[in-house]
């Protein structure tokens, strides 16, 4: 993947829902250093940042415009074209997460080649993967799960990687989505491999390890969302994880997109991800939950986590207001 | 996907293991009026036809070259190289199922641009497909599963389809592998797509339908091995079947490639398989169980049926041996 050239001009277009700004949201919390500014049309949301169109940009030093929203199917929208011709014409680089890549648009193709600007597609599928073959290979390794997509799985694997790193239990975040490759700035995209590279392609982005560092992997999908399920077994087979921590959205009404599809209850999740994760990793053991709590009151999110690690019998958290600490020390009491 | 012209020479390369020539024998078995020899470089296996060079192939009347073998990570191989520059010299096409695309060796990619001659690749990853929904669907599909790669899904699917033709009960068969689709004409390979569209792959290949025909869909890989049980899950939801077939090979001395993983008892495969398919087609049944008894005697056959179908409380068939007949009846039977 090209390195993408901070600093960033992230775009929000006129997305209504939280959940569909993701990847902007995710560089503007963890590489806050090099966010410059966002560009709304209109839709409501923001990040904080200063309101800015490319040339403002451009000139605050930006040299990228992040396409940093989900869109249906993956797919560019006519709505973006504008903007991505203003960056190219500002000087800037575009970045993307789309599933369709940048240069299939003659505009933005014909635009870039006459201002010489990068298009950067995230979602390219990687080459060079071998099949995934399952064999045991040595190393820690942690997986979070989801009883659903964007339910806090890369937010809760980057702060348990950090979480570890400052009890002195060295950790390293591996990245399978667009979001966190754009964050760690190296990672594959998981979602985006040719299918029957999946699980190799997991196996290849946390090989074997003599030391005690643990590879933190950014989970994908949920076993129990039936556009992706095959994405969430394929990656929990190749991660062969010794630890599972399983991510979830109280607030979620139903499966993201698919209202006939209740979000499953949290037990048969987890058994159901531990009962598919011994094919390849026998001894895997759940170490907690993670909930998004961004939604609920800090009393609520108190009363749900203990009931939870009552049901559960396992630590609960809120990465932002309980810390992640149970679950490293989980963790550190494995056998 | 480009149509491939008949008639074809079907290449066997080196290889030893009959697993590995399916694509070439496929063709042979199930279009034998377009097959005009076979070309094999010294590894013992044949198809029963004439062996033939390009030149000699090309003046029988073919017109296509099929690399119909298996490599490793579906790889070119470097053996392969003279036969392919060979063929298009003569004036034939080359089609391959490889996942690495034959254009990608710059010695074929610039003969066949001086001969004219056509790079047909069949695993190219489909475009324009959807993300699947997991809506419900009208329409009667059935799904071969099976307990490992290369267990007869395919050789099932296409007696099947036939054998329900043959009793008046109209039926389709939906292609998802290379193989399949060679044999078909059309189809999706369901393993090149790229990872997020599986399902919605699947769904695409069996729309919707009012009528009473059987959508006898392909099944691949399976979810008892860690290689490929992604893309089988993925097909599994996105193909929403009403019924299923158990496929199996009791030959087989562990997962194919995977030594040090066995292959999954009979019961607990087929429960897996009903289990996840009830996400988003909460009324499937087991309609029946094919097995490979290519490699037993006719009466071993016939023990293993009885004791399979005690078992199970299923039919139990070989596609050749037996027939399809009883698991004919089963579907006829269904609710």
């Amino acid at each position: 993947m090209q390195a993408i050239a901070g600093p960033f001009l992230l775009y929000l277009g006129d997305k209504t829902n939280p959940l569909d700004i993701k990847t902007s949201r995710g560089l503007a919390l963890f590489r806050p250093g090099e966010c410059v500014g966002e560009l709304s049309l209109g839709g409501g949301l923001s990040l904080g940042l200063p309101q800015m169109d490319p040339a403002q940009a451009a000139a605050a030093g930006a040299r990228t415009l992040v396409l940093g929203i989900a869109t249906s199917g993956g797919r560019l929208e006519e709505t973006m074209i504008a903007t991505i011709l203003a960056a190219l014409d500002a000087g800037l680089d575009v970045a993307s997460g789309l599933h369709q890549h940048l240069a299939d648009d003659p505009r933005i193709r014909e635009r870039a080649a006459a201002t010489g600007g990068r298009l950067i597609d995230i979602r390219i599928a990687a080459k060079g993967l071998a099949v995934g073959n399952g064999k045991p290979r040595a190393g820690n390794r942690l997986l979070t799960v989801g009883t659903d997509c964007a339910v806090g799985k890369m937010f809760t694997s980057l702060h348990l990687t950090q979480a570890l790193n400052a009890k002195g239990m060295s950790a390293r975040f591996r990245a399978t989505g667009q979001t966190g490759v754009m964050i760690a700035g190296e990672g594959v995209v998981i979602d985006s491999v040719i299918a029957d590279f999946i699980s190799g392609a997991a196996e290849a982005l946390s090989p074997a390890r003599e030391d005690e560092v643990w590879d933190v992997i950014e989970g994908q999908g949920s076993l129990f969302n039936p556009s992706f399920a095959g994405v969430s077994l394929g990656l929990l087979h190749g991660a062969q994880p010794r630890a599972l921590v399983l991510c979830h959205d109280p607030s979620r009404p139903h499966m993201r997109g698919l209202p006939h599809f209740p979000v499953p209850d949290l037990k048969a999740c987890l058994e159901e991800n531990l009962r598919c994760a011994r094919l390849t990793s026998p001894d895997v053991a759940a170490v907690g939950v993670s909930i998004n709590g961004s939604q609920m009151a800090p009393d609520e999110v108190a009363n749900l986590c203990a009931r939870i690690e009552d049901d559960l019998g396992l630590p609960c958290v809120d990465p932002v207001i309980t810390g992640m600490e149970p679950i490293v020390e989980r963790i550190a009491q494995l056998p």
